[in-house]
């Protein structure tokens, strides 16, 4: 059994990670910590994880977690940085959820995030936890930078234009619609369901911190200067992201053959038959991205949609498809969920 | 592996048993039917189930289902009930999730139901579905009656009370909400989301088709006269039950003990703690029952609150629980999962 | 024209008040407070009110409101108290929507609101500010407590059983349910849309501090002892409050008329048809209290349904209902507005 | 005072015109038809009218309609051209809210709509109903065709980029979210809270029927060729409408001011300040059109950001203001609602 800790075990992430691990036949896990909580029972602030979860919140120190064989931290940004090295040092797999370890370029990542990062020697090392395009590296990896929600909806519905070079990259525009557990469980007047319920916007529009993550990962996927437009939106639900992808195409080409030929070997990412359009309620609890390819009116623009869950492609789901990448278990394992429809 | 047939497979709760079963490890979905969609494959109508199931929807016809071991009914009221005995002569195990075998009295059900009942005798033998009263019954039956929705959460709630004596079993008011996913995948404009959406409401005030079914079901718990009133409501969310009984105590007693005791050994009743609520959140998509006792401001009114998933412990969760529970095989199987939240 | 204030202009029930004022014709809101938002301008926070409030906000202080003609309080409880005499000593008349002033008992209210009462003496003065029992009275007053939103609700669909002593008084169930902007505009994770959404549940069963406030409207309307039971619950919507009330009948009576008849010359309780039931979406953003009465299967157990916007209706609508009243203005004025559905 | 007569009074952007027309003081709606509700009062189907409307629904012939100084037409497509023409000839002026006079190119229209036209020569006549571009030739109509939903977001966002010339006219995107009653008052499966909550998607990727209108009006601001890539997405609320527009900047530009001096003299359009994103609640249940304009990144995409809510300033709040012209009242008579938040 494979002993895995969880640091910051209250947020949506963590929760989610508990569900997702409570029925995973290889893994145990052994501490869930959270600063607030501790020496509370876990299924006492979540019932429903009564009966499958008898852990108690502990305090997030490294004593606590070096006997895990890997650490999920499930934290805000600026917590794994500090954390990491120790536990690495100790033997100690570790999978960050947040942004810590996800841009290449500190400076970059320094002017996004608003701090100083606390461990860049080990930005280098970190391997980006995007399995459709790293699973080889996340094998060998001891420490695995979690994709943001955002940049994986976005980085699989662009990845097989890209990497066949059929579209012009200087001008993409992701169009990107969220539910409202992406914000996290923080009392904020903003995530309050008065306030965002049954109403839309846009936010961030000069510039959101998940644009560097997606622009670093489409320009490794091509020699052209990407350009990108990224545009997030609230939507009045709670789980799901919708990424409506708009690119020019430079010549012509059979998208629906592309698509399926990039994604025949995976698990989670579902290319959709011709004509399809993706709903999140299809991947709502499950880990799978769903992507539908469109030309409409036969003009140059290709229209890609793609959707996943945001609490388990988007984060836990594919933290636990890269832990079982790094210990060799089958990469579906505990990840077998049928989506939640109705 | 067992065989099972599903007849009705378009609706919710027959997409609910597709996707319970789909991860059933000793069940085989072998046939699928609809009338309306007969030929088309069942993941191209529910994307949600691409990959996890082959089946093309047939006809409901006999033949099409006698090679199974066990055939569900998801379908309106009225269609079992034509079906259930050719099927049971050939050897075929029945689970009805409609209303067709629940009621004993066949003219109070002719009443309710306003039809003529097609196999009057088959009420006789089939088995009330409430594994938490009839289990060892369940276990040597061949047509087993799957309890209605609010029925389910009804009694589990009423019933510690009702046993052992301790309320006034002739004033027993029922006050249960509902989410909209209770009113099936029919095109009607009280269910369409401008309708429903941002509202709430009480329907059925003057009599709900499930008061004789609880009504009956609270009765054989008490040799008192049960009087109920039932005011069902229609809350603006997809799924979830949630009933608050009211009821007069006729002595002092450990409500909170009394209802540990009855649920002690059940998998799927759970007794929440002193001083909890019960959110529908909790146990959505799972198949727990939630429970919590109140006595407020320590007058003689009990308060139960009690919670389930309407299309789980509702309806297709406790399908599977019966189907375990006739094949012989542990309860729990294939209804571990845990719920969605957030 | 009427000079308004309003302290406390950042919460639900102050951006009411402005949405209501905005089209009043005789009345000009020339002081909004708060000191969280001071210097800025109201229409910057709220874009709804852009063009139609020019105000901006101040600090809560005397000298501010003093050249009001009445100043609203839509603060939390606690404030009202604090600078309700010195307002009332230079001539300004206060309308206060939070509890101070609600409850005759002071040593019950403090109980219940935790604090010590600051200005006992002004709570015999005060009128409960219910236009359908104190009309006359609040005519003549200077200070009104306006009533909360689940006691609006509860009182209007209780009091014609209560004043023609048709029901037993000691056993009254109130099962109520509230849209999620009853929790106010407060940054607490209970509220947010994460939490609150696609979910039900109940909340306070062992007390709700509207428990004395509905207890004591309820005695005045009879002679016998009030037993009340209230459960209140939170429902995934914004705005509404739905309440289903519950008591025995003592004698046979028409209940219908005796409903039409208590209410045949109010504006804003509007009793049903037989045989309807009231939704919230029919009252939302109105000033209106819809009521339906039922007596399901002839039994002697009286069903109401009582539903109210709880903002307008339970909050700032009655509170401008009690403002026009205090000026000798027509009551309906301003309040004319037609609910927002769907 | 007007007589006002509503063709289609129980749909969505129906029972919205008799909502806003009940508190218009210059108008009295003296018809109301319904081939399936003739005969039953209006506000026995709709109770939030009780008190405002004393209409009993009457059948859609010409005579019940001919004493009326102005009709709407609150049908499905296909339905106005067909009774126009004899409404004209009576001296009765036709606001048409459905597609049947928007595109002037009869072809055209009758491949988008899968019909006949009934009446192309009224085509030539009728003036499309955008206040904002034709308010002179408004005043002098006979015949107005209502622009759609999606059409009046949309062009309002784009309009001040081409008359101006600043951006590409041929690679125009439009991508847009609506609320769930866009799909009107009509029993289908899709439009279920159980299929259209909690979940988002896009649809008519391929073409959407809007597509057609909104080219025909961006057309008419430039010279250049319009290529505009459209794509409407159902989001899980009632109302609104998010038009996201994306275009590629031609030459550097104050965007901002060009916006405001675009709609400074305009009641309806509101152009929010720099750096504001649009919420749909701002103008639900409002007319009015709120634009934000931002330049992300210093690059040369410029995204509008246009809300409206879709049954008001998308339908029948613009079917007013258009009457208001017609007939020579202030513009915003009847349209002064503030949006309703929260």
């Amino acid at each position: 059994m494979i002993r895995a800790g969880i640091v910051g075990g209250t947020g949506y992430t963590g929760v989610e990670l508990l569900r997702i691990l409570a029925l995973h036949s290889e893994v145990a896990v052994t501490t869930v910590t959270s600063r607030a909580d501790a020496g509370q029972r876990v299924d006492k602030l979540y019932p429903s994880l009564r009966g499958l979860c008898d852990a108690v919140f502990s305090l997030p120190e490294i004593d606590n977690l070096a006997a895990c064989d890997v650490v999920f931290f499930a934290t805000p940004n600026g917590t794994a940085m500090q954390m990491a090295a120790d536990l690495l040092a100790r033997g100690v797999k570790v999978i960050d959820l947040s942004a810590d370890f996800r841009i290449k370029d500190v400076a970059e990542w320094e002017k996004w995030y608003g701090m100083q990062h606390a461990s860049p020697e080990l930005i280098v090392e970190a391997v980006y936890g995007l399995p459709e395009v790293n699973r080889e590296a996340i094998k060998q990896a001891r420490l695995i930078a979690c994709p943001g929600c955002y940049p994986t909806a976005v980085q699989l519905g662009f990845l097989p234009l890209l990497e066949n070079s059929v579209v012009d990259a200087q001008y993409l525009i992701a169009d990107v619609k969220s539910g409202v557990s992406g914000a996290g469980r923080k009392a904020e007047i903003s995530s309050l369901m008065s306030e965002a319920g049954e109403s839309f916007k846009a936010y961030a529009v000069a510039g959101h911190r998940h644009l560097p993550e997606i622009r670093q990962g489409l320009q490794l996927a091509t020699s052209e200067t990407v350009g990108l437009t990224f545009v997030p939106h609230l939507t009045p639900m709670i789980r799901g992201i919708h990424a409506t992808l708009y690119a020019r195409l430079k010549q012509d080409v059979d998208l629906q053959a592309l698509f399926e030929q990039r994604y025949q070997n995976e698990s989670f990412a579902d290319v959709l038959p011709v004509g399809s359009h993706a709903d999140t309620r299809n991947v709502r609890g499950s880990n799978r991205c769903q992507i539908a390819v469109h030309q409409p009116q036969g003009s140059d623009t290709v229209v890609v949609l793609s959707v996943i869950d945001n609490l388990v492609k988007g984060a836990s789901g594919q933290a636990v498809q890269n832990m079982n990448l790094l210990f060799g278990l089958p990469e579906q394992q505990g990840l077998e969920t049928v989506a939640l429809y109705p």
